[in-house]
């Protein structure tokens, strides 16, 4: 049997009539009388196979159980019209078995798996990572997340943007704040990065268009359906813009390169996840924080006029007004306050109370953020002061820019938020394929209760 | 002049005749008589532009300084036959520059960043990482690197691999060991992980063929040339193989894509950084432990036989044996004394003494290492005993291995010293844009000294 090659399911509707030899999982055994159905999966996708009651594999058939790992050669047939089902993957053939080995035994499982009779709440699910991982719907996500990174990657690239790796380690924190990570660093303090921000914005000073796709870390003491510990960020920043909107058209141009790729290439995945993309129109509306505030007190009476930000139910309420205006799912919100925001934005040299960051919002919360940063020298020593930062922490970053550095802006998203609200997942651990939080890693930790809620 | 489109000084070549507006730093100003010259250099490349004395710019060229960010506009001419320099990018055209305004000023450098004044010590350059990060010959490094890892994944992915996120936080360290980096975690002990290993054959067990890109740390409390404490990872995972030598193979072909792709694509850096790819034949030369023990012994006379490994002396001579033999650069060693390697490494059936684990060595040095991995669960658990491990500590990978896993194995290397290696760098710091050791993140650490030596 080994010395026939392998054949990958995904092939099979190609090789109707031939003897192959496929290699896989069984997901499901069904006895029906002297006959053995099977259903078997690998990499590339599922097949059902029969084992007929003069098959010489019989024998060995019954004593196959679910996630047994086998070598099977067997005769592609069609199936006769009335068995045909249009709705699954290879759906009009049969695998007529002929022989089985049996690579790797399985234990029996501690629940079903079946694609239909599969029915964890989240703790168990992820108690059971390592088991559940095999699942046809949490497959589909990890899928659609690796197209999400890595069509970002390619979008980046085809705009000449340059792949740079930044460190997790950090000497300090430059933003400083409770939600950071300390590093026992060869008895000295060391900090996990919080964000690349500041790596970033120096590469592009010698790199011009930069880009990265790293992990950060936030030590977020709440454990809501949204924080995670690990983050994969994804991180732009480009030099040589006229105004912020360069860096607005840029990230919309970047979502909407994910957007296309994530329909084209997982279409079956969201099918799987009976999910739906969010619409992008040809331009997506802009609003500044003022217009968008006062569109909230006109559509629903609430004022929120004079607010330093949107809370969560603002920004529920303006995509819905959005939505409905514009049919689009997306709309960009800029002109924050600007001691409201890190001290690298830009002001608005018109009005320097407010700055030129932005956030990209859609179904109700925010994808993506960024914005013009300072670039003179000079305003940059101004706003470490004003914002009273130690600039001796950020001396790396502030030399960077004492060399001449043109005007430029950036953004960021993470790529698990991203992937939770295209696939309109409740908790964004369904949407990590390891989440930390403050009560797991990979197990509960001792004295931990329970997920975010 | 904003009016005008940007033109990227690798297409100017194209324009001979036109008025173009070019955006970038000035590398160098010279003045000769009343004529003054400039490099200028964007994210495409360097152009020579001479500002004529009769030139209503003259007297803003004459306060622009190295580093200065300006927006040019100018006459793209071809260079009279005896000024052509046929040995950089645009040495056959000149810009007549007509116009420039300062887009940003620098102040005066620390020190001579020119292409061929450019001459620091090591510690000097890491020190002003954000300023050297500009020289040609940095940037031809990280441009090597950023080939490296994106070729690695390109060939991944041709092969049906899928990508995955590997966590950095880990509950626990399964192979122990002092060099391990603990995290304060919400006053409970986490680690930063040192390999993604274990994560990768579970995602295999679900999704047949992986890789990640991604960070580990080393807690090495020495400060050598080959060692830095973040280092990224590149990870590979298959099931269903037929032998180790199919995990040999897949990482061979790997390796020769992402020598071809750097050859390809990088050809004008391996020119500035005077590089010689290293020769991968045919069909790489694959050695036992003992067969490149005897090899050594029968050449050089040291009698390394019965050696538990090969040590460094060992490695260079091995390859310098392998390269005279057969003018491959590259040579794989295979067949480890079993005990000597982690406890998921395949013993050979026919002698559990030795192992299927490999390693890649070129150059002297170790490139990669990789083998067939323990696929049956009771196996593992035997293993897990005699190498004195916590099955608590890593229950998660035990119960991947519960539920029927295929012959399997894999392989991964290090971006930095891959980089380094082809290269020929000395010191594994150069090529890391920016390297932690014990005696420094960014700036060097407080009481530390010096660098690897």
């Amino acid at each position: 049997m080994g010395r026939m090659q392998r054949t990958l399911i995904k092939d099979l509707a190609q090789k109707s009539g031939e003897t192959v030899l496929i290699k896989g999982w069984v997901s499901v055994r069904r006895d029906q009388g002297k006959m053995v159905f099977f259903d078997f999966r690998d990499m590339s996708g599922s097949v059902q196979g029969v084992v007929l009651p003069q098959s010489a594999a019989l024998e060995t058939a019954k004593e196959i159980r679910s996630e047994f790992v086998v070598a099977v050669t067997g005769v592609v047939n069609k199936r006769p019209e009335k068995n045909i089902n249009t709705e699954v993957q290879n759906g009009d053939i049969e695998l007529e078995v002929t022989g089985i080995e049996i690579l790797a035994k399985a234990e029996p499982l501690p629940f079903d798996m079946s694609i239909d009779g599969y029915n964890l709440d989240l703790t168990t699910e992820l108690d059971h990572r390592a088991l559940t991982l095999r699942h046809p719907r949490l497959q589909s996500i990890f899928k659609v997340q690796a197209v999400i990174i890595d069509s970002f990657r390619e979008f980046m690239k085809s705009q000449s943007f340059f792949e740079f790796q930044a460190p997790a380690i950090t000497p300090a924190t430059a933003e400083g704040g409770a939600e950071v990570f300390e590093v026992n660093y060869f008895d000295k303090k060391a900090y996990l990065t919080q964000s690349p921000q500041l790596y970033k914005q120096i590469v592009m000073t010698a790199f011009e268009r930069v880009f990265s796709v790293n992990k950060v870390f936030r030590a977020e003491p709440s454990a809501t359906t949204r924080h995670i510990t690990e983050i994969v960020s994804l991180d732009a920043e480009m030099a040589f813009i006229d105004s912020w909107t360069d860096v607005r058209d840029m990230s919309e141009q970047t979502v909407r390169f994910i957007l296309d790729q994530v329909a084209t290439k997982c279409a079956n995945e969201l099918k799987i996840m009976n999910a739906t993309l969010p619409t992008m129109t040809d331009k997506t509306p802009t609003l500044s924080l003022k217009e968008a505030q006062n569109k909230i007190f006109e559509k629903t009476g609430r004022d929120v006029r004079g607010e330093k930000d949107l809370n969560p139910e603002d920004e529920r309420a303006l995509c819905e007004i959005i939505k409905e205006e514009t049919s689009s799912d997306f709309v960009y919100v800029y002109g924050y306050p600007t001691k409201m925001k890190p001290f690298y934005v830009y002001p608005n040299p018109e009005d320097p109370s407010v700055n030129e960051g932005m956030d990209l919002l859609c179904r109700g919360i925010e994808w993506l953020s960024g914005g013009r940063r300072v670039n003179e020298y000079k305003q940059l020593l101004e706003h470490v002061e004003k914002w009273n930062m130690d600039p001796k922490k950020i001396d790396m970053f502030l030399e960077a820019f004492k060399y001449g550095v043109p005007p430029e802006g950036g953004f960021a998203f993470g790529a698990e938020r991203m992937t939770m609200q295209i696939l309109e997942l409740k908790n964004i651990r369904e949407a990590t394929m390891f989440p930390r939080d403050m009560h797991r890693i990979d197990s509960k930790l001792a004295g931990s209760e329970d997920l975010g809620s």
